[in-house]
């Protein structure tokens, strides 16, 4: 098995090395780097480990676009940012099985990809055949999917509680309030004075708040597919950890009934996957998953209002860990191989 | 001037007699601690000033309970646990001006308070002449106020911006959904497990969500004071930072209101204070108001929404700063007197 | 294979679960903890992952040490305190291959055991045959050890690139500076008033400098056996990461020797390990080796200095990995099996 | 009094304004920039304070340097990075008094700036006449001096220990091993990936060690001044601090010397400054300086050799903090006016 990953030097591609390198099926790995094709993996992440250098095609020197063209891949992940990554991925599509990071592939309908990203996509008759890889939401569609597009860190650690109360209709679909809290990688690895260490370290922030972030749109698609009218407001907070997600989402039970359900739908839409631990419990902390690509979620009944609690590992289920589930699914390679289970102590 | 502060080994306590030692007033300043009296102040708090000694009785020993009572002090602060407080200063009170910055005097029904703390109130008579120190909103009850109780601190950067907006009408008073972010000092200096380093940085979570918060019965009692049937959910969180806070709030605009009217309803209320800084502009930054006694506050309005932001310095404006500032009030020393404008770089 | 693991509530304790449960050995597993005996692994450790238990002994439950001395375990690794360690490992000395994380089989002089740790050795006939677990060095030795003495994490990221070069005299043995930076989590998970988040983040000291740090003697033992004469002047310092930990030494080149001597010994004494990355090139960066298994070293010439430069994660080579790399040398289970590689992005 | 402050966005040039803004001599300031000239304060620096307004020219506008220059000032703070500082101040020599936080004037030799800046000074004639700021070692000279080269932060907290000792002979001058711990705030506000939030937390490194750090030549020529033969390795690291600094000294007493003259040799020439606190203790924690001007100084004897600990805020004792206190001292104005003693809790 061959797989190129497009943008290595950034946190996402870095770690999508890293799990590749260590997957049990043993793939052949092509890093690929545009601007920096030629440079030796060693110099473009240092913490990659010299031992897996013999998983690496090349000897580790980073491909460039056409090099990976050339190398007919079974699979490309693309870490790209978005704009790029639509076009960069053209020449693969129909070849490679493609597992893209940015927001390229997430929405339907092209004027809302215009309208949300300031620019017309690139390629949009694309849109149509792409499957959202919500992992344990889109399982059966993901298991023959040629394009993949891994959903926003914010949308996963939302939608995975809310979707199948939503569908079920045990919550109220509009005036879901959803505040969330990011740790700074998921800015990505820029070199902008907003998050250096100064001024990140000791601060916090909410921002691009209510209907202003560019997940909504694609939580907006995906909820209303779930239950018609559903809607939300949506405040994302920065907050000085490297990695970590928390989501705290109040929704409005539907007349007559109540969070006993929960359980019950969680079990039959997710089944026992090792990746979402839910309970009635207290609210979970996203320090037990760091590292691991669980999403950990919890409930609380107050009144006629529901409380819903989720914590990801933003770089693992929130994109890296996700997309090499998603790769795991459509070719079969059991959903949980490569992936950590445990996170860091 | 003679100035007791109780309880000077905490986090609050020692940002007391900082602030009090660099006071224009210059007061005489005796640092009181039960179970430390007779200690240097020196070895109580490495980071206190050598060249302040001067200001403190005692050439810097830290005094007794029985000590501060023969003193004869015009005002005591006491920065003890919730529960002792209110036991510990009943010898003070009628005698001295009393802020006392635990949760024992700030609710006037002794009902909610057992049901609150889990035990009765020792001192139940106390509680209706007592002034809830919410610098700003209380100034005129302050100037006269024997028994002054500090605000919890997400009372105080939740309420400042609410408000004014429920008194007049502008947002309905239920439906509250109020998110809230706190720094861990928040939690005082107790030698616990879950507030290590190794345990908080780089995690975060939700705790105490709902109507669970040991700061809701205080919240409720003074919306409700300012609108009828008030009510919200409230969910605090832990985050990595010593100090901070950050909430953000949506409430429901009454019938035909916009967020036009904000500011003049804040001038109105709050005048040309320089403590809070308001605007429609993005959401404040809390790393903005870090070491000052500031509460920075913005809004957004989404369709029949609004969006409330408001960050303030935790141990400041939160706790030591504010009671400052309600000394400054009570004792007409200048209402900034001794207090930070600008923060920490 | 049967492999218990004493005093598993804390930072080691949890890795080594983690570590054990992952291990392609695929041991049963018993966590052992004297006080919360009967408790589920999911209350002690909460980012246990669920899938994982079908490795542990009694579903789960973490056992007492009588039923871990009946279990009649392969190999027993104990994360319990200096002191108590020695003790509580007794009874399974001489029927399974003990793994000691703590102090007490260090040090091969009970006199200087008991100068050093302010107690009597319990049990100092036990010194003489404990191999000393610095992996690539006393490699040989561990292959038939039974019981194993894991060295301080200090001592590692020191040792390690000092001893092939006192041993092969390129380095003057006296006059040694070591400066050593810790994160907070080699101080271990206790409820003490210095390890609060509050009091670690945003500082930074030195502590027990020169030659009163507990691992100096230690260190010492092993210096002077590779080298006569060798010793140290050694300053932890303790600075804000969880985990993490930086050494910067300073030594004498011998007469007429240099640096270009270095690649060549260590080459001779530690072969291709994948766990020590070394080189000429500038100093490493702790981040690069977090959570992996892997020491990084450099060393730069002043004219007749040598300056060497280590980083490790102190709760992995520098403890729980390091000790399940000894396991598995002594048990040929293949010296990387089951440990970390890379470390977290 | 006016005072311009050139670079006015980076955090030593926030520091500065704050500082002058609540100086009680109360002079008119100028926030300068060239990149931003016209841009109102609140944008350049959100948390300065609104009350404060009243303190800058041009009703907090920044002014451009021709504006500055046309002002007239009294004194003129740069915070401009090397190279580019010398040639903008010169307008402003023999004009106003000129307190220069860069580099550019530190270096008495030509020859030692081109080799450690690698371009030729653009106005070698000055640098006779400049007064390198350290405030308590040069407060004569600085007195009347014209032209002050405020110290490097490393240069600050290694020499106030150790030039006392070195002029008094108490220590030999050569082979002094410095180690030094630096905040991030310490390279300023640079939009570079290396200074990331995501790259600094959780990770620490040694970087330009031994004589390759630019501050060591300027420490060189101080150190030699005050002993012939004065010489050191100097090893800066990196840590995950805002701001803060420490340092560990490691010399040899002189023969028959020891630790018990430096009380007095730092009484001799320190006096009772409230900036500098020293003892025989354990080394100090930067945490109990942060935020103030002080620099807490230990020592520790162990055999010939002697050990110093210094720690200090770097943006504080380090730059501006300094700087103004070199401004105090010139003009005569209380060598702590608007100096914080003591630091953020």
């Amino acid at each position: 098995m061959k797989i190129a990953v497009l943008g290595v030097t950034g946190y996402t591609g870095r770690l999508l090395l890293r799990l590749l390198a260590g997957h049990p099926a043993a793939p052949t790995i092509l890093p690929v780097s545009a601007s920096r094709a030629g440079t030796d993996i060693g110099e473009a992440d240092p913490g990659f480990p010299e031992i897996r250098r013999n998983r690496l095609a090349g000897e580790g020197r980073l491909a460039s676009h056409d090099e990976a063209r050339r190398a007919g891949c079974d699979a490309v992940f693309s870490a790209l940012p978005h704009g790029a990554a639509a076009a960069r991925l053209e020449p693969f599509l129909d070849r490679s099985v493609v597992i893209d990071l940015s927001a390229d592939f997430r929405l339907k309908d092209p004027a809302v990809y215009e309208a949300t990203y300031g620019q017309p996509h690139p390629s949009p008759e694309r849109l149509a055949g792409a499957v959202y890889g919500l992992a344990e939401w889109h399982r059966d569609a993901l298991a023959d999917a040629d394009l993949i597009a891994q959903p926003g860190c914010y949308p996963t650690c939302t939608m995975l509680p809310l979707l199948p109360l939503l569908e079920a209709g045990l919550i109220e679909p509009g005036g879901l309030v959803v505040n969330a809290l990011s740790g700074v990688s998921g800015a990505g690895r820029k070199a902008e004075i907003d998050y250096l260490f100064v001024e990140r370290a000791e601060a916090m922030k909410a921002y691009r708040p209510g209907t202003s972030h560019r997940h909504v749109p694609e939580m907006r698609q995906e909820l209303t597919a779930a239950a018609t009218g559903a809607d939300l407001l949506f405040t994302p907070h920065l907050v000085p950890l490297r990695r970590g997600m928390a989501v705290t989402t109040v929704a409005r039970l539907a007349g007559g009934r109540d969070a006993s359900e929960i359980p019950g739908l969680y079990d039959a839409r997710y089944g026992d996957t090792p990746f979402l631990r839910r309970s009635a419990g207290p609210p979970p902390d996203s320090g037990d998953v760091r590292g691991s690509n669980r999403c950990d979620i919890t409930w609380r009944q107050e009144g006629d209002r529901l409380m819903l609690f989720s914590v990801l590992d933003n770089l693992y289920k929130g994109a890296a860990g996700n997309a090499v589930q998603c790769l795991n699914i459509r070719f079969g390679l059991g959903e949980t191989a490569g992936l950590p289970l445990a996170g860091e102590v």
